[in-house]
């Protein structure tokens, strides 16, 4: 097997082209069997198989530095630097990451997991050697997708000002996950075909050259007009009128003219655009057929192409995407906005009801949070649906566009709390502290399934800005005899009985409901509060009730600092409330990926640790 | 006079081409004289004196809906909407934004203030009149220098699937707050001279017309290559094959060409880009030279165009500007990064000193942070010097690209606080709540000019991300006998006295020096302590101390939310430290524009203020 002869970086480079051959095939088995054990990323790593080795073949790594954008596709790029045995465990608690980390190996020169990040990563990179007056290269591979986030933008109009090399590889699928939308796509198919293009400036310039007098002036004033005609005629104008040379395009399944374009790129004073065409999934026909499907898939059958284990219950997004659809019927103000996650959002069954009150912005939050202000302030109702790490891209146009107005929009927080195998840049912890300090803003998070469909009715009713957080993965159906109507501000009390409070917000009152039986069972009694408000909880219940208890213990999904914990724990001190307060919180730190059962325990954050933390601060209490 | 004949919103209707033309150079004049007095944005007004009166000439407000980006454009608009008289009390407190205010005017169709937020905003107005069935325009007015927002881009993006009218206009001044920098300017300024362009069109196509044979067919084949060279021949191509159309450039001080082409633009179904070329400055001799000066300017001598009052006291941008420059010295590693604020953050000095160590990226701050994460990454020392309001733009940025990694970027936050006259959009009272919830970020605060300077020193020696947060405004120069050197996570005790620790974070520790001083009147002791660092905040004095005092007052320049006293307050209540806490800060609320000490006492942070909370504690306290 060649794969065998791949130990470290560049030994690639010792293979001869029969070789290469092999290995493309190898590779792609190899990404094939090992993803469809684990889960991970399967399409877009299939599509860049041969333009990562054609990349490590022109290269010198890790003096040359490689920034993957997302980093979704660096798989190949992994196994290519010596880290083929990591598969085994990969996105795993303590296994190698799905992303590229620089801790991993120094071939990893910059690490990524949101989108379009790669060229002001890679311009930084690159403007540094310069200074330092090195000379390696720097090439940011980024996917058309990625294009439609404003920072690249704001990179390539920054890159044209670099006076040395600097290689961005437009790895150009023609998918970012769902599929693209926008002008920017329009822009691109218009010279995915450029043979047509070239073809017919060749024909116009014999055209032009057959003709005696006319023709030959007109040529010649073409070769004059620097910066018009002539770039006009071929693509990549746009990038070209920027300051920014364009190749391309080239086929990504062929090594050869990927390796002499990069040579080619190589001899460029400045930033230069390599425009390479790939095909998500490519090589294995159930993800070339459903690209998104295998965008992040979980373990599936090889013959098939199926997932192994069947989903036999609902998920949170399931509820939403249920929710929404259903409401949408009955107010036809309701509108719904998405940053490119029309599935991971559960959006598509709205689209699939109500196509022309569905938003598909791109992978753009910024301009999805004021786009989705910009509707409510004209009097619909808009509900912008969104991962939660995602949403920081968001967080001014949130204070400046939303909040600041005291527009009605609705943000349905996905994927709030752990999200398990993706890892730290995934991971949505910090949101209740970055949007509870805006004026304006409603933070709630449901307990169980029902709570959720109530929460989103309520949202729609509110008529100020309001945050609704929810955790990926099994909607939790526990607890279902407790349906209190939602009421602004209003904790509802589950188990209502004296010494301590477990005050839970969200995904954590199963936790905490699981912690007050262990308490039960070792007599001591505890009342059991699901918060339901982050921003604004209930102040009221916690000056009454701290009459009859004496340990209030808050419980939440995101990190302590500015926490809701850390917001009830000032206010009691402030109030000067006679009551103990324990924050259970996940520490101030970035989580790594792994099984989100294995994070609960590792952060001490799982039934059985806070059950531990509890009783601990209890005893001391009673001491 | 005309503009007596203007009362409100449509007069401008009724005027003849004479009136209308005397208007223009009344309103200019009403400009100059109204903010030679107050104060405000002059040079961009001054651009766009008929621009405006041309927009509501073809517009019908507030039915059609005009969202000015940035909005410090909108003077003109505010006079044609009837609120001349406003402008005596113009940026002050109680008086008349600066800025575009739905709660001023119903013509003030959405509320601005950063920049690049008019496409977005514009987009969900459109879309949600489309939804509604309704036939009003919208027309969005976006700076060139705002379009080097990825934002903007981000909505182009998107905008070109409207199938309704949407009109954006370009007002292309070659200017943004500084110069314009990077490839869109290079790309605008392609089309800047647009009849050469057309001449050439023109001149391509007649000579073609000639030829008999070859000529004919290559019109036909140019007629019918529908998203080639037909868009290729005329400017605005990338808009246009982004799906948006072009039309223009038109000259912005001729209205009736204005209103011929907002006229053209109407009826376009679908976006449609008015270019329009104005001048920054129009009119006003001084400005136009110095169009970057008349930005936002102070009271001035209409004669000389200097500033009325003399600046005597050194600022703390001051402060930055000469100590960084003098560390860059020394220091061949430090760069500095700016968006588009190199006189505001006083980067111009670093410019003029290391011209190849300074970027100014332009208005993208989310590119700022990645690129400085970049440079760190590749074994520079950068330091982003940015506005703490427009910083929230980097949100993401901070927290992915640069805290992931713990890259030691410097952030100079300048205008930490309460900024005054541009009022809520751009008050820096946010940024503790945001920053402080990132791993491995430190924020650290100045109580003087002299430790602003050691702070700068120390930050490019911390090798961690650090924020360093100071307010616009005079540095202050007092406690200049107090320099402790700084260290870690530790605070500087000015007097150590015994009851009441007043825990003071940097411009906080002036105010709470004057408390200090009217408590000692009053027979109350007081340790005033200055707390330099909000995070990691010094935990060991704060344990230590609490044995001889019984109040622990903490005083900051940002919202409780999120704050410094907030994590003050639950760690003293999570370690069960016997003290009692008050947190003095800006209430959770937007702050409106007005002088700063006007706002000090709004809000209850001046020092008669804070002296009687206090007090108020303290006697609860002693009870």
């Amino acid at each position: 097997m060649i794969l065998d002869k791949i130990h470290k970086v560049n030994d690639i480079k010792k293979l001869n082209s029969d070789e290469l051959e092999q290995l493309k095939t190898e590779i792609r088995n190899f990404l094939i069997d090992s993803i469809s054990v684990t889960g991970g990323h399967l399409a877009s790593n299939l599509g860049v198989v041969e333009l990562t080795m054609a990349l490590h073949l022109s290269f010198n790594l890790p003096t040359d530095k490689i920034v993957w954008d997302v980093g979704h596709q660096s798989y190949t790029h992994k196994i290519l630097t010596g880290r083929r045995d990591g598969f085994i465990k990969l996105r795993q608690y303590g296994g190698m990451s799905g992303f590229p980390k620089s801790e991993e190996s120094d071939c990893d020169a910059f690490d990524t997991g949101h989108s379009s990040t790669s060229i002001s990563a890679g311009l930084g990179l690159a403007t540094a050697r310069e200074i330092k007056g090195e000379s390696n290269y720097v090439i940011s591979v980024i996917g058309d997708g990625a294009l439609t986030g404003g920072m690249a933008y704001e990179a390539l109009n920054n890159a044209s000002s670099l006076k040395s090399n600097f290689i961005i590889v437009l790895n150009d699928n023609n998918m970012s996950i769902s599929e693209n939308v926008g002008g920017v796509n329009k822009y691109l198919n218009g010279f995915r075909t450029a043979s047509a293009y070239i073809e017919f400036k060749d024909g116009v310039m014999n055209s032009l050259n057959k003709i005696p007098v006319y023709g030959k002036k007109m040529v010649d004033r073409i070769k004059r007009t620097k910066s018009g005609i002539k770039q006009l005629l071929i693509p990549g104008m746009f990038f070209e009128e920027m300051g920014i040379m364009y190749l391309g395009p080239v086929d990504g399944s062929d090594i050869n003219s990927m390796c002499k374009i990069f040579q080619e790129a190589k001899r460029v004073n400045g930033p230069v655009i390599v425009h390479v065409i790939t095909k998500k999934g490519k090589g294995y026909p159930p993800a070339e057929r459903h690209p998104s499907k295998f965008h992040g898939a979980p373990p599936f059958d090889i013959e098939t192409g199926l997932p192994l284990t069947k989903k036999t219950q609902a998920n949170y997004t399931d509820v939403f995407s249920k929710t929404i659809t259903n409401l949408a019927k009955d107010d036809e103000r309701i509108v719904a906005v998405t940053a490119a996650m029309e599935d991971g959002t559960g959006l598509s069954r709205f689209k699939a009801n109500y196509r022309n009150r569905f938003f598909d912005v791109g992978i753009a939050e910024g301009h999805a949070v004021t786009f989705s202000a910009g509707l409510a302030k004209n009097g619909l109702k808009p509900v912008f649906a969104v991962y939660s790490s995602f949403l920081q891209r968001g967080y001014d146009q949130i204070v400046h566009d939303v909040c600041l107005q005291n527009l009605p929009v609705v943000f349905a927080i996905d994927r709030a709390g752990l999200v398990g195998s993706d890892g730290e840049t995934h991971q949505g912890i910090f949101d209740i502290s970055f949007l509870s300090s805006i004026p304006n803003m409603t933070i709630i998070a449901p307990k169980n399934k029902w709570e959720l469909a109530e929460m989103i009715k309520y949202a729609f009713e509110y008529d100020s800005p309001i945050a609704i957080r929810y955790p990926r993965g099994t909607a939790y159906d526990g607890l279902s005899e407790f349906k209190e109507k939602i009421r602004t501000a209003r904790a509802e009390v589950i188990y209502n009985e004296s010494q301590i409070i477990l005050f839970a917000l969200g995904s954590m009152v199963k936790i905490a409901q699981i912690v007050h039986d262990k308490l039960k069972e070792n007599n001591i009694n505890s009342t059991l509060v699901n918060a339901r408000f982050a921003k604004p909880f209930d102040r009221d219940f916690i000056k009454c009730a701290s009459k009859k208890h004496s340990l209030l213990v808050t419980l939440e999904e995101n990190v302590a600092s500015g926490g809701f914990g850390e917001h009830v724990s000032s206010f009691v001190k402030d109030q000067n409330i006679n009551i103990e307060v324990l924050n259970i919180a996940i520490p101030d730190m970035y989580v790594e990926h792994g099984n989100v059962d294995v994070l609960y325990k590792s952060l001490r954050i799982d039934p059985e640790s806070v059950y531990n933390s509890v009783l601990k601060k209890w005893k001391n209490i009673q001491n």
